[in-house]
């Protein structure tokens, strides 16, 4: 006999309806979405999933990084919780749905069992994690980080942003610096949806990925000290130019990635060079690099390559690299029973799905230090994310957030 | 009978008082100098200029592009005069002598002439130009380009920094947009006293560059469109990657440049990624780049190289590579009666010498459109300029403003 909750879905416009909605908060006029973390955009957001989340009757906690949490109670509130989310921050220039879809989708199922009346033996949790993008303050995903333990308290609120602002100030600033302890409760399951941020779904034309895991990922610092010098009188010989040096490391580096695995990611997402007057070589170019491989070994293969291309480099130009490592995500597992209840429920529903591992960190690697944890994704178009163009198709919002539903269901239990 | 003016000879330790005087303002912790044009610095350098011009009785005008003279009046007032000058304004990480030393050189020989009580014939003209460097206001030298008819007046006050504030506005800030018209008057000859910027003079042991002309420069802005996309999920084949597209320029670019002449010059001064967040591939990329060469057809050449392999390189990529020329300031060769006025100064007074094309531009280069006009170049410490380490000997610095009198006193005439 069919259990009737399996029956149950959600509302695909309404999720839509919420989405558009708080993409209005920090809109650019290209489409897209600023809302990085801690500015009064963010507050504002928060603001929204507050009084979206209050509606419904949950109730709120904010941690001391800022972590909010809605607990939508269970029968039995001694049982670990099932909990789902993601993030509301975004890119300078991002889009709609990254981290947003997560915490939506988690709402638009609590409003589901709300407007049916259908309660769960455990209770459920939905959160929204601060800083997840790391655009703003550097690293990525510390909200969750310190939550599970991964940084301390003081780590989290001592992270700066250009302007010298931190954490800690800005939490305080926005209203947003919660009293309970960041650290983890009770976890029976954790779900976070989220779009692919890649092609592989769009291109196989299939709607539902399965996250088996995510991607290593390693960031790095590499600065190139050279001697400024003026453009004109100095022969080129005579010169310790940093941006040749940056030129030559890139270069071999981008060859040497690509060769080396299909799997393997190499980004270089800002440039700096210093003092930047065109007519002077500059003293030094800072470089801010990205590495990621789904294997530990690919990933510390990738690592002893940037090494020994540094090395090279500096020993070719005579101008000094440094590289400092700045963040190390090794590749992560994810739980073999939440992989599953992803897995039936997106069989069930009758959706095309795929395992996959996820080229993205999400606050899910984090929380999957604590407590049990797997991830649904759905396509987006052209694989475009970070980018404000990025966009996804409400049918699959809406079938992705149904498999959230079911697997939440499936762990919780029904009354 | 040799005559008795060519006995004069400047204060050499009055000369460096006033060099080490005027590096106190803009002072930097390193030992150099940031003045840049029309900040409250250059404003008090100004200032200072213009309290020791008054002392010695000069009459000080100001022109519509903040150009600044200080006159000497000769006996004769209604012959031409005869110019010295430079430049007060530095690099964000400049020296306490590129542009000053020119200044404070023609300072020095005027206040000579004072204390000796020597009169000339004709007038002369002291002249401190205007946003020399190019650092804070693009293009350099825009000062003595107004004045000599290179650029409109509207062009030179409507030029911005980076934060948005024009030339124009900066003037009157800081009290020095003057009444007078930015245009020529009648120039006998001109002179302008330089530390080389070089390694050329002190590696061969020179102390007086006799200069014979200026390399020719072209400035571009090279602007990389890629996709911004997230740096894990997409495959390295399906991105258009800016940072990939400008190593690959550079590399090529470097390489090409070196292989064709010694006397060839490459410079990347300033680099910026959009947005610049570390795990997203940029939007786009800006180089500004300086490619310089002593004669037309080197520098036509190297314009063709830029050219030729932006496009290859767009081509191998998908990045859109857009090359826009800023400024154009071809090869200049100076005047022969001036440019011998200084090599028989240098030759009389005993210093040891060697005619030379000046690697750098120089207001003397805009001056040369509507007067005659040589260089006098001094050696600097290691070729290093546009450096806060910026440093040259007292006797070379005493030896150019030696050569500077008697070439001003022989184009003057004696009373």
């Amino acid at each position: 006999m069919e259990n009737p909750a399996q029956q149950l879905r959600v509302d695909g416009a309404r999720l839509w309806r919420s989405l558009m909605a708080m993409a209005e908060i920090g809109a650019t006029p290209a489409g897209g979405c600023n809302r990085q973390a801690l500015t009064d955009e963010d507050r504002e957001g928060r603001d929204l999933f507050v009084r979206w989340c209050r509606e419904i009757g949950c109730e709120i906690r904010v941690d001391r990084m800022g972590n909010l949490f809605a607990r939508r109670p269970g029968i039995d509130n001694s049982l670990p919780a099932v909990m789902t989310g993601s993030h509301l921050d975004t890119q300078p220039t991002g889009g709609k749905f990254d981290g947003v879809y997560g915490v939506l989708a988690g709402l638009e199922v609590l409003r589901t069992l709300e407007g049916k009346g259908v309660r769960t033996r455990a209770p459920l949790e939905l959160v929204v994690w601060t800083n997840e993008e790391g655009a703003r303050f550097s690293p990525a995903m510390v909200g969750s980080g310190v939550w599970a333990g991964e940084f301390s308290l003081e780590y989290g609120h001592s992270r700066r942003d250009k302007a010298g602002k931190s954490i800690g100030e800005e939490l305080a600033r926005i209203g947003y610096l919660g009293s309970e302890p960041a650290q983890p409760t009770q976890i029976k399951a954790a779900f976070e949806a989220h779009i692919e941020q890649g092609p592989v779904l769009e291109k196989q034309n299939q709607v539902i990925g399965v996250v088996t895991g995510v991607q290593g990922i390693r960031w790095y610092d590499v600065t190139f000290s050279g001697t400024p010098c003026h453009a004109g009188p100095t022969p080129m010989e005579d010169r310790r130019d940093p941006v040749q040096a940056l030129s030559g490391l890139c270069e071999r580096l981008y060859a040497e990635v690509k060769a080396y695995s299909g799997d393997a990611r190499i980004t270089c997402g800002d440039l700096r060079a210093e003092p930047g007057s065109r007519n002077t070589v500059p003293e030094k170019v800072v470089l801010a690099l990205d590495l990621r491989h789904p294997a530990p070994e690919g990933l510390a293969h990738l690592h002893r390559t940037l090494y020994r291309l540094a090395a090279q480099v500096q020993e070719a130009t005579g101008v000094a690299i440094t590289v400092r490592e700045e963040w190390h995500s090794p590749p992560v597992a994810f739980d073999k029973d939440c992989i599953e209840a992803v897995h039936s429920a997106a069989q069930r529903l009758g959706y095309s799905h795929r395992r996959m591992v996820s080229g993205a960190g999400h606050d899910a690697v984090y929380v999957s230090r604590v407590a049990p944890v797997s991830m649904i994704f759905v396509p987006c178009a052209g694989g475009l994310s970070h980018n404000e163009a990025e966009s996804a198709e409400p049918a699959h919002l809406e079938a992705g957030c149904n498999v959230l539903l079911q697997a939440m269901l499936a762990s919780a239990e029904l009354a």
